[in-house]
């Protein structure tokens, strides 16, 4: 893989098309090459500027032990790791990865908890925020509806902080078979909604945190369909105790995730 | 004031010269209009496009009983709105607004149960979005250290989608003298830490949330330099359930003050 190769990477047809990704700074790549460890590399190539080489022993050496190319690069120029990040600073090291996506068999039958869905979030920085999020709260799933972000987008994969390569994902889920699926299998749909019928403190105290849940979040600006919070078994608001007129989508998530991980732990 | 004289104040110079700030589109706008409603306005112009000028009647109107200019502009231009707003689709209203921010004397005077004090904050990103989730937790007061980002920067402003209008907010505090004052006054300081020596959870298990409390938080990359976490009563972890480093700042500012907000309210 080249340069030129790996900055196409950059749109999501060429990512589709290659089924591979770009994921950029030490921590993304470390992580990267670690999730392989237990069975093939899912890292195909880095790309690592002089200073990173010598910066960045421990990957370099990660990569080595798996087999994985590093190659080095130029900071700048057409041919330089600049044109592979979307960041004023690159932090010169810059993994191509294949996808890590699963399907929805492989995260069924690992018997999940806790799962967020993620209908048509729109926001690259959103999504990766709630994946962060997510892994942090000990989830074990995270399913992407169809009309939602590309998890692969650049930012995305910055803002998961490492995550996307922790949490089991499935993308271009559609999202009333999903919340069949999740309902057969014995896990409660809780759609998370500004204008939801209980607020998560009473959900609480009604027992609804405490039973295996996936959480529905809607998208940014217009929350979750008429039609999808039907599909839910609860609509749940977050308490609004001052004058907000709500939460950001990542905020609200983190604090319905953290609720369900507090009930299920501590009862 | 002209368009070019409102242009100047997208830098912070230029706003500190001036105490004067900008606020975008219609639901900043228009809580700005409200927040002066109880004295003098705090709106000193506000500036609309032909087309949300018709769209948005309720503002007009509202400027105008508190007699506030309304100046039309083009959309596009030297002397048009698209150079005040920093968004790439620019939603046709900003309104040029006093400063809003209050001495920590008129916050302490209002004996707030739950308080954010930010430390060395960078991103306004980040800053906006915790001042967002603090209002709709029911925080008191936020207080910004003078080492953090500027409160009035565009991109801070838009992400607290209006809640700067509501939460009575302090910059340019000194963290030390802010931690003893807050002490003084009989409210506990949490300091926020990856590293805390208890979890959230323990901390309410231990009871220490029912007390009134200010919410100490870091720097996004370094978190809080070890001086200032020494200066607080305890410094708090949230749990890390799954494999994640650690939360974003905003997602864990979400995840305190709600436990906060929990506690103090159902006990």
């Amino acid at each position: 893989v080249t340069v030129a190769d790996a900055k196409r990477l950059v749109r999501r047809t060429a990512r589709d098309d290659h089924r591979a990704f770009l994921a950029e700074g030490p921590q993304a790549v470390r992580e990267a090459l670690l999730s392989g460890r237990t069975g093939r590399p899912i890292v195909r190539q880095v790309f690592a500027t002089d200073e990173a080489r010598r910066r960045h022993h421990d990957i370099v050496a990660l990569a080595g032990g798996s087999g994985v190319p590093v190659q080095q690069v130029a900071v700048a120029g057409v041919a330089g790791i600049a044109g592979l990040t979307g960041t004023i600073t690159p932090q010169g090291l810059v993994a191509v990865c294949d996808f890590v996506d699963v399907s929805m068999d492989q995260i069924m039958s690992a018997e999940p908890a806790l799962v967020v869905v993620l209908a048509e979030v729109r926001d690259p920085g959103n999504a990766g925020t709630v994946i962060r999020t997510a892994d942090a709260a000990g989830v074990g799933a995270v399913v992407f509806t169809d009309r939602s972000v590309d998890v692969y987008n650049g930012k995305c994969v910055r803002a998961t902080a490492g995550s996307l390569f922790h949490v089991p994902i499935t993308v271009g889920a559609d999202i009333a078979g999903t919340v069949a699926r999740l309902r057969d299998s014995g896990i409660q749909v809780l759609a998370a909604d500004g204008a939801g019928e209980s607020d998560l403190d009473q959900a609480e105290a009604s027992g609804w945190l405490a039973v295996p849940t996936a959480w529905l979040f809607g998208n940014e600006a217009w929350g979750l369909p008429e039609d999808v919070r039907r599909l839910a078994d609860r609509t749940v608001r977050v308490p609004i105790h001052g004058r907000a007129e709500s939460l950001n989508l990542a905020a609200a998530a983190a604090v319905c995730l953290y609720a369900s991980a507090r009930v299920m732990r501590h009862g």
